[in-house]
């Protein structure tokens, strides 16, 4: 579960409280988060949040059979390129993989935006972005999750979201392509749903919003989409809530997980049904110990056939998982998080004829 | 529980396979690492052990809600002192806390062998060995645990074990009171149980090993001994098995948990009748899911009164537990595994006139 929302939590929360966004304080935000990790973090395999309001209002509440992971990018994303539609990730300051190891993370998990149709500029900063972090994570050892985040970028993807929704399928499979290659070396790719549902035939009629859409694609289409996405892609992959209900989420993961993904990393749709009682805390935590356990029951039914990690192609399955160089001068070569400096001399000339 | 012994274990193996201890090799080591902790792993809230033949053989095996202590000294101690019966610690070459945080260890374990009468060379040598790993674990932030043992360290001792037991309840409080300085940054201290049970009173007539032995202390002195104890150290304290059976681990655990012990990291009791069996592999696993998942129950029971880590005095209550500097500016100040270099110019003035 992804509790790591910032900009969009401190939109949310002044909306409920009728409060300007900047009198949304950092308490506001801790508490708000420490009541969602609280109440349902029990339940997932893994809490996903972020250094800022996350983890320090929450790592006590956190089971020691709950995996943590940590974010490592700023909120948001800087406008870029000559249309300012570009959008630009950017880390967050004072913090990286180094502090998240050492604060006990498991995994990292890198948010960026992208489209490869953006200036060769920005789209070498975002690939460059998702390389140094998977270098970092192998420095330290520790698991790397990669989400993809694609954006309506052309006049007509924002104008009409048609547009958008019809160009889905084709950025999602390319970008899946480009980001599982080993040269990020990622572990997990957290990806969009490759289809707005909501322009799904069985769907168009308005099921999720009462708006009628034009059907671009059918079920069987977004079907064939998920499994092409399991051939493509050479790492397990989770999908993203976006901005989904939890109607809609419940089909988005159903769809994945029966076609090859391995589950998904999901927010707001898990819990924002909570903050529609903010600031009244103890109805917030009302909803999260009912509606919210409700959600995580209904999110484990659907993707009971969700592909294992381990028995993905990458692996195949667990028994075929083994530690690199594993003998007893495993803990020897097993470097520490500094590599061993290249050695010179005699012994180097030695390993050079062998 | 602790499944880090090397040298003892090959001796054990060894025996049993009536082979010479040079022809157990490290797969023999391994194998049997790997049976017990396969079968007794996912009842014990962690494991501890070594990163030369545990480790390796191992790591998979280990559910994710037990943690994982890794030993950093080398197995064993160097003579030393002029009558050769010091005893030196060594670390273990090429292995380092730094590789135990980055191989995912919750904690660290350091054995060091402790007489507060040794040469002042070996004594100091020995502390040296347990604040630097405290430095160390500080560094990398992951816990810290010391484990201190004993030995007979005068002729007498050696001589007549009666001299050595009657020394016991004070060597073990002193070292107890040195190692809980706040100086050694320990979390968790591992001490020998404080008086030789076989020299109690209620025990002497041969209880565990049909040997009748001269009375040296009551059962309430030694409740005394381990509540003396409990006030004297600074840090939760657990304590080890060293060479005792079943029997009389059980009634040690008993008697430290209902008087301030915060539980017990033993091993060789509790797993050492599998042992018995070697090399019939099929035997071993059978008595390790019977008879080793009884020993857990039985330890269980009798420590239902130890003190949980955070109720201890240091704490007093989770409540308390609070991460230091906890703010929204968290992720800013908390250390990278480099300490963040001293400033100068004009803030580290700044900063001095504060």
């Amino acid at each position: 579960m992804g509790v790591g929302a910032r900009d969009t939590l401190r939109k949310m929360l002044a909306r409920m409280a009728g409060k300007k966004e900047e009198d949304i304080t950092s308490r506001d935000m801790a508490t708000c988060k420490k009541l969602i990790i609280k109440s349902l973090s029990p339940f997932y395999s893994a809490i996903s949040t972020d250094p800022v309001y996350g983890y320090p209002s929450c790592i006590k509440y956190i089971p020691k059979d709950t995996g943590l992971i940590l974010s490592i990018e700023d909120t948001g994303y800087e406008p870029a390129g000559e249309t300012g539609r570009e959008r630009k990730s950017k880390f967050m300051s004072e913090w990286g993989v180094d502090k998240a190891k050492r604060a006990g993370a498991d995994a990292v998990k890198l948010i960026i935006y992208y489209r490869k149709e953006v200036s060769s500029k920005i789209k070498e900063h975002q690939k460059k972005m998702a390389k140094k972090v998977g270098e970092e994570c192998e420095k330290y050892d520790i698991l790397y999750i990669l989400e993809i985040m694609s954006y309506p970028l052309f006049e007509d993807e924002i104008k009409d979201n048609t547009n958008y929704a019809r160009n889905l399928p084709e950025i999602v499979t390319d970008y899946t392509e480009e980001f599982s290659k080993p040269e990020y070396r990622v572990d997990i790719l957290k990806i969009d749903f490759p289809a707005d549902l909501k322009y799904c035939a069985e769907f168009a009629k308005g099921e999720f919003d009462g708006r009628k859409r034009k059907a671009l694609y059918t079920i069987q289409d977004v079907k064939d989409l998920c499994r092409k996405i399991s051939d493509i892609s050479s790492v397990p992959w989770v999908i993203l809530s976006g901005g989904s209900g939890i109607k809609e989420f419940l089909i988005k993961v159903k769809i994945a997980t029966e076609n090859g993904a391995s589950g998904f990393l999901g927010g707001r749709p898990l819990w924002q049904g909570a903050i529609s009682f903010y600031p009244d805390v103890d109805k917030m935590e009302e909803w999260l110990m009912t509606s919210g356990v409700e959600n995580f029951k209904k999110l484990l039914k659907v993707s009971e056939n969700a592909t294992p990690w381990f028995s993905h192609k990458k692996f195949e399955s667990f028994a075929n998982i083994e530690l690199e160089d594993g003998g007893e001068s495993w803990h020897k070569n097993y470097q520490s998080f500094t590599p061993a400096p290249i050695r010179s001399g005699k012994n180097s000339s030695e390993q050079s004829t062998c």
